[in-house]
């Protein structure tokens, strides 16, 4: 591996491998062509063409929201989604927009509609070194079981607002009080739009900077971490540069705090290639 | 204008508006069709086709250097490049890469060769704000003068690396001795490409951050800056949302230190295409 390796690897979206979602005029997702195919079988919902699947249901958010369910439902019971039925995201054309419908966690890849998150570099300054917080993943966890996480991370769900989620998944995964997380901040977004078993990751996630106290340590109470360890971001940076211990996209997360700390030198081969390709445009 | 718009200005390059220029099988560079045209007077150097521009001139660097300078020359004459004859800038096929031939700071967006530079970003804390020194362009520069800047910039010239052109530029346009600016800390890079009356700019500026002391007070020695002055970093965003009194670039660079240090807030309904776009990916 190579940083950069990392970056391609959460970049692998390949457009001829998907057609558009489109709303009306406006696109919200790329569903893979496989994945469009599924959907020709409901036609009161999704209208499926060769070069792009429409939304056939009408009706307010909550009437699309309850036939796209249906359909998802019915692509559970097959097994071509693993529905999480305990929480949902909104879809819309662009961030802060009113939601369009709702869809479960579980199926935004299989429409490849933008998903939103939060991950905290949570750092410590000792001596002029800077070391970060990592949490290790639970074996249980159906992404990425055992990788190792940020000190906090998670999606941003349907009726939570960004900082909401910061404060209630920094308290049920690091039990950070509030307090402290107040300090928290805002660095950025990172994104990438990736191919995945399952369908397409159009993910944005915010980023998130807290300096900890030495007397901090973090306690996971929700389970979906197995521990934490502080260790130098240098060694941090140096398991990213070598393996895939992280979470695909935990190691661009941290790239970037590497790259706005100084972690990470200029005379380094990758440096504009890290710079410039933590933040895939939008469209 | 608003903070997308200055992103938007300093990528209005249109790839259908311009040829690739190749030495062998590399892009080096994008020339404008009418700049190409003229181009087509000078078989020797350059071979002109509709869909690109090579090299044709062969040797060493020198070699091709000097073949491209008489062209250069015959241009300037002209006026169809503004010859600076002061300072050349490497032609490589990417950053570190050993170069290919050197060109006239003046001709580079007639080529549309990628061009570094390095930016600082000085600032001051006080009482929890951010406070950023900025300098005002003198009345005679070339490009934006009269415009707002950074407290130092300047362009990556042929033969100086990218730390020795900080403490150089550092100590030439604000006088910031070499302990103090030992202590900026490299946070990254800004990228676009802009069509300008010259041609293409594809520019990567490597950006820096030096938080200063309250006695230090930059002073110019080298004629480039007019004076400085310590604004609020929130006066300066609201200078950026609402006009054009920064150097088109230096508007870019600022956002970039404003999402970093959390000066711009994620529910800015920007914050996503800003904190995406000013990280143009390299092709």
């Amino acid at each position: 591996m190579s940083f950069v390796d990392h970056i391609r690897r959460c970049n692998n979206y390949d457009r001829a491998r998907a057609v558009p979602l489109f709303v009306g005029p406006q696109r919200v997702g790329f569903v893979r062509r496989d994945n469009a195919q599924a959907l020709r079988r409901f036609p009161d919902v999704f209208t499926v063409a060769d070069d792009k699947v429409e939304l056939a249901a009408h009706g307010d958010p909550d009437a699309i929201s309850r036939a796209v369910d249906q359909v998802v439902d019915a692509l559970v019971i097959e097994k071509q989604i693993p529905k999480t039925r305990y929480e949902t995201f909104d879809v819309a054309t662009r961030w802060g927009a009113p939601p369009l419908f709702r869809l479960d966690r579980g199926a935004v890849p299989f429409f490849g509609t933008r998903a939103y998150g939060v991950h905290l570099n949570g750092y410590r300054r000792d001596r002029n070194e800077l070391w970060l917080w990592v949490g290790r993943r639970s074996a249980d966890k159906r992404v990425a079981a055992n990788k190792l996480d940020n000190l906090v991370a998670g999606g941003i769900g349907n009726g939570y607002g960004l900082v909401e989620t910061l404060i209630k998944e920094a308290d049920e995964e690091a039990m950070i009080p509030p307090d402290l997380i107040a300090r928290a901040i805002p660095a950025g977004a990172v994104s990438y739009r990736m191919e995945t078993g399952l369908g397409i990751r159009d993910d944005v996630l915010f980023v998130y900077d807290l300096e900890l106290p030495a007397d901090f340590v973090p306690q996971n109470r929700d389970g979906e971490f197995s521990g934490f360890t502080l260790m130098p971001a240098a060694a941090v940076l140096d398991r990213i540069r070598s393996g895939t211990d992280f979470k695909f996209n935990v190691n661009l997360v941290v790239l970037d705090f590497a790259v706005r700390h100084g972690l990470l030198p200029p005379a380094d081969p990758e440096y504009i290639d890290v710079a410039t390709g933590l933040h895939r445009p939008l469209d």
